[in-house]
């Protein structure tokens, strides 16, 4: 019997699928986003007596919904409508953690990952952004440079606009990680590729490169990625061994390589520096120790004092005591950056730390915008504030 | 009460732990790989019954290990001791599969994902090369670059060598996905950057440019990563839809992208194409299509027709009846190119194919290499033919 040409191919499909085991079983097994926002989460668990899935869905804290059996085993739950974001989720079973069997779309955190799953309303909104769509897109390299100054040939991840054509120049974002996070986070966990080709795109953002290095100075890369080989990450690789020198010491290596190395804007109007949680505290201290050399800074969440002393009690106490500190804000206020904006949600951890500093600018008269929203210390809120910080700056 | 620094920290470091939960609760959790090449697994399910490993222990198919339950309820089991090589595995947990909580090293293959451990006995063998060592890295871009032919812009993954400095001129390798893969394939699942990196560093392989390009003509990038968003990957893509033109007719856009953006060696010498499965079958047409584009070509568990009849039946007849097939292979063979290299596995399911083209070409006196080893269609042995493949080409 001579088969059809489209009969020939599923049989080879049906063959290259039992190899290689790699594809989803059944199309249901992944999320479903519904019209109204809600997500049916499902797995297939037959002999289990208990199945939650826990995900971000509310803006605090990890929320678990119960989810319920069929005849066939197939366990599932279907969500409140949920707004527009960027969700991650893993499965109980029995007790047991776990990912779902069929989602393509995962993130690490540190040493573990997660499930993600976007929600979108309409264009524009945040999940919109956070999504990959039918536009430009940038491209984004995992690139070594050498760092004289920590001695350690290190790992960097650098997105180009789709502009970039290695003639006309761009000016650069740096964008830093937190603590235990790596050069990877935020283009995977923080979605920083997609949010700047959306923005770009839609005439938001003016189109720049984006400098992600890694901020841990006794590490060249992410864990695996680099001559440590493939070691359990922790997040502590910084405090159990002491640099040669700071992350904001060695900070100009990174600025001279990506200025030497692409088509930068090589001024102050041309550069901006912003990062999450440590890398809060490193933008900080950026700032003060080369204050013509930048002109947007943003501090997402920040911790802004990194050795010592760095949680809520004592800040006060030390920004207004400590001499260098206070010399180095006027010489940073002297200098007039363009914007100095500070971010945090009104359940951060890091909020009093943060009030402590506003206050202090505000005695100083040192002018800085301000951006406070709901939520703690999550991706969520720092993907939000990277989207309203890349809209603020290189503006002609 | 004055704390130390290093308790300062400590409570900083937990405090962060608790809001982010990235982190693994217990090293043990990480598969612990032993001296003689044996490895522990372990995950914690005090309420489960019945908890397996399944990997790809075995040469051909994967393998079970049942593991066993301590009083905490922490299963384990520990493997016998393992060849280098870089293993995959998953856990079922009552009959549900799930990954490891604390492995940080984990791939994608088609919608799966799927823990990975690394067993290395000692330096320079299979283990060893797929692990990431102190060794000169080369940088890994995820590139966007326009298909006149395809009329799509397309993304392709380029490895550039340690030494590439935009001024020297490098060889350029092709290294092409197989069916129901994509530009990430090879850079992830097949190790293409380590196995590039330690080959370089070891001087056993010339430093080379290596470009991962799409092979699927109606995608433009890996599922999630283009304008198609974030949909379930089912390998059906090209099969589904007709596409403008076929890969091999679009190929030339690769090379003259590379050739245009990249210091490449814009000669026949400077070039070699290879890929796996439906990408052997790619190289085999890419050979007929172009005889003097390249010089070294591999077909590697090689699907060599994809069209139709290219199941195992009415090969031999086809390649002896199409009067284009001869007219293209002689014209190839007039043309000498330096290395036709034909790898494949004992126990693939492609044997008798590829077993068919050997033939015809020992019939019309058409020079290759053949390597033939155990096992089947399988990743593991596509990481084996790179690595023998980048050893004889672009040799001084």
């Amino acid at each position: 019997m001579k088969k059809t040409l489209s009969a020939k191919l599923m049989t080879l499909v049906v063959m290259l699928l039992a190899q290689a085991s790699a594809f989803a079983d059944n199309e249901k097994y992944f999320p479903e986003v519904h019209a109204d926002g809600s997500v049916t989460f499902t797995i297939m668990a037959p002999d289990a007596k208990k199945v939650e899935v826990w995900g971000d869905f509310a803006e605090i804290k990890l929320e678990k919904l119960d989810m319920q059996k069929d005849e066939k085993g197939l366990w599932s739950v279907t969500s409140k409508p949920l707004a527009p974001e960027m969700y991650s989720y893993r499965f109980t079973v029995d007790g047991v953690e776990t990912l779902g069997r069929d989602n393509a779309y995962r993130v690490r955190d540190g040493a573990r990952y997660k499930d993600m799953v976007i929600v979108s309303h309409e264009k524009g909104d945040k999940g919109w952004l956070y999504g990959v769509h039918q536009v430009k897109h940038g491209n984004v390299s995992k690139v070594w440079y050498d760092s004289p100054t920590l001695q350690r040939t290190r790992r960097m991840t650098v997105y180009t606009p789709a502009a970039y054509d290695g003639k006309r120049r761009f000016p650069v974002l740096y964008l830093l990680h937190g603590f235990g996070g790596d050069e990877n986070a935020w283009s995977e966990l923080g979605r920083a590729t997609q949010i700047l080709d959306n923005l770009i795109a839609e005439g938001k953002a003016e189109p720049m490169i984006v400098v992600m290095p890694n901020g841990n100075p006794t590490c060249d890369a992410a864990p695996g990625e680099w001559g440590a080989g493939m070691y359990q990450p922790d997040g502590n690789a910084f405090v159990n061994n002491k640099p040669r020198a700071t992350m904001e010491e060695s900070f100009m290596d990174i600025v001279n390589f990506v200025d030497a190395h692409y088509k930068t804007i090589r001024k102050r109007e041309g550069r901006a520096v912003t990062g999450l949680s440590m890398g809060g505290g490193h933008t900080l201290n950026i700032s003060l120790l080369y204050p013509t050399t930048f002109d947007y800074y943003g501090l997402m969440s920040a911790a802004p004092k990194l050795d010592n002393q760095f949680v809520t009690k004592g800040y006060a106490e030390y920004i207004h005591s400590d001499k260098t500190f206070g010399e180095r804000v006027a010489r940073l206020q002297a200098s007039k950056p363009r914007l100095f904006w500070i971010g945090i949600g009104k359940e951060d951890w890091l909020l009093q730390t943060n009030n402590d500093l506003r206050h202090y600018f505000d005695e100083k008269g040192f002018p800085y915008e301000y951006y406070e929203n709901d939520g703690g210390h999550l991706w969520r809120n720092w993907r939000i504030y990277l989207t309203l910080f890349a809209q603020k700056i290189f503006k002609p």
